[in-house]
């Protein structure tokens, strides 16, 4: 492979607050050769995320931090060049946890084959993989939403924010969606088919979400954190459900935070309707995986669920598209097509 | 009953803050006599427990408050007088829900027999009543201990704390108390049989408890909020459950609570700890009371399960009982001795 460079991007200093294109910096290396047991691979999609930004702080979170230096990480489709695994081939397309990179080595035990006849391949990287699974075992386990119940969404046209209302929908649920603009409400309403959807940029968005809602909220799907927070907080029902997957609003944010404390009200309020908040993330589920994988598939194949997804093109510019992310400027799963596949 | 007066104390005004004695009043009425299917109480206990103080305010919590002029609630141990219900007769004892008030009238599907010889009577407001229940039931659906785990509980020396404590033991749970004073904590280890009993007057009270939890905490029952909460905070072990069964530190400030904000930190962690805070209150778990009764009779009965009373003779110091009760002052579970059984 030496007539290829390997492009990757590194973290060259840790964002205070909103990132900015010099915390990243890009990199041109020789493409690697894979040892026994390992694979080259060719990254075709990079999959962009909001958990991410929390990668880029030197705080622990459940996962370590990125060092400054080295490639970020992230979920990947790739196509196999060169293997020295006996499972797999050259061509073979796989989900892989390559990060920022043009190319990568890894472990065979590390990969999942994908099935390109069975959905398109980068739909291992949303409404079939990481973000598809977070809306499904979260709102599942831990939201539970029953037939006539309501449940709201924050982020709702993006990859798990658009599986959990049409999932919520699929058990009998009322779906309401929160995004930011019309045409992201219209989307949410006209081709997912949502209760209602409530632009949370409007001035009015309290009354509305209120009005959204005659009966109360029974699950909010908390992936958003901030503002959204306040006006769910009041209409939750007894014995609401809350899971926490994502707080994008304060991922920029360090704190302290300024008063009022709102936690004695939080705790009194979990008190007195018998609330649940459980944060999760997907992987303490990793035993419904084969049942998500089955499930969704086919809800997808049937379009009982939607996706939409939102590709830039080229690695360079991965870092203005995790930026736009975190400004909610993508429009359904956000994805960087890294490489054209068998090119 | 024209010989006797019915001695009632009423809610004479909202505490603003912590109740003070003019916030009740004494009145004296003639004792009322039964309908049909009614009885007549005379009440023997009455059990002051810290949800009172939020039945004094106007806002409804998870019950309606207690109206101005109208007889307190509470959960008491009477003896029937009088009865026009077929399943009761005089001489026997039950557990109602009569209030600060010395007879009563109850209609017999309110009521539940108690037999005088398989525990004292008294401990139906206690460890085999709701405080007792309160802890079984929020330990073992929401805390779920495990063997090896550390669970820490505040008011540990109170019916739902001492008992907590017991249970996490007996499920192999190491239990961690926090009480007010030596005394309590001497009690809590060598009465009760804790692993460690922390003072939170002590000044370096968060130094001690980490040292006290050096895995971490696993389950946090909460029943005080406040500092405490503040304590436990950092120590939260990935996966850590918290039932919330009481804020017994904020029922007497209404806020807005000054800054920082909190609230904000509480979330994150939430989800990079995959924590879950579930608040509840024991008639959530209604349908394993009968499972209680039958474990935690015997657990008391071989002494597994100690408890401890505090008692205060004569209704009419009730309002001190409250109030003190409010301030950590009382030493065990709290009982009000209103008549003498058979007299």
């Amino acid at each position: 492979m030496s007539e290829h460079l390997n492009t990757r991007i590194v973290l060259a200093a840790r964002p205070a607050g909103r990132p900015t294109p010099s915390d990243f910096r890009i990199e041109e290396q020789p493409v690697p050769s894979p040892a026994d047991g390992e694979v080259l691979l060719k990254v075709l999609f990079l999959s962009l995320d909001p958990y991410m930004r929390g990668r880029m702080d030197a705080a622990k979170s459940y996962a370590a931090p990125v060092e400054i230096g080295a490639v970020i990480e992230g979920g990947t489709v790739a196509e196999v060049i060169e293997s020295r695994h006996p499972d797999y081939k050259a061509g073979d397309i796989v989900l892989s946890h390559s990060g920022w990179q043009s190319y990568a080595l890894a472990k065979g035990a590390h990969l999942r084959k994908l099935d390109p006849e069975a959905a398109p391949i980068s739909t291992a990287l949303g409404v079939l993989g990481m973000p598809g699974f977070t809306a499904y075992s979260g709102l599942l386990t831990i939201g539970q939403p029953k037939p006539g119940e309501t449940v709201v969404v924050a982020a709702a046209s993006g990859p798990v924010g658009s599986a959990v209302g049409q999932i919520a929908r699929i058990n009998g649920a009322r779906a309401i969606g929160i995004a930011g603009g019309l045409d992201k409400c219209a989307y949410l309403r006209d081709e997912l088919g949502f209760d209602e959807a409530i632009d949370h940029r409007d001035p009015d968005f309290p009354e509305r979400l209120q009005a959204a809602c005659p009966q109360g909220i029974d699950v909010y799907f908390e992936n958003v954190g901030g503002a959204v927070w306040d006006a769910v907080f009041p209409l939750l029902n007894p014995f609401a459900r809350i899971p926490v997957c994502g707080l994008i609003a304060q991922y920029n944010s360090k704190g302290p935070f300024p008063g009022p404390d709102r936690l004695p009200r939080l705790m009194r309020d979990i008190l007195s309707k018998s609330l649940t908040i459980r944060g999760f993330i997907q992987r303490d589920f990793a035993d419904q995986r084969p049942a998500f994988y089955s499930e969704m598939t086919e809800w997808v194949r049937t379009g009982k669920v939607k996706y939409r997804e939102d590709i830039i093109d080229g690695l360079r510019n991965a870092p203005e598209g995790i930026i736009g992310l975190l400004e909610g400027r993508n429009f359904g799963k956000l994805l960087v097509r890294v490489s054209d596949q068998f090119a």
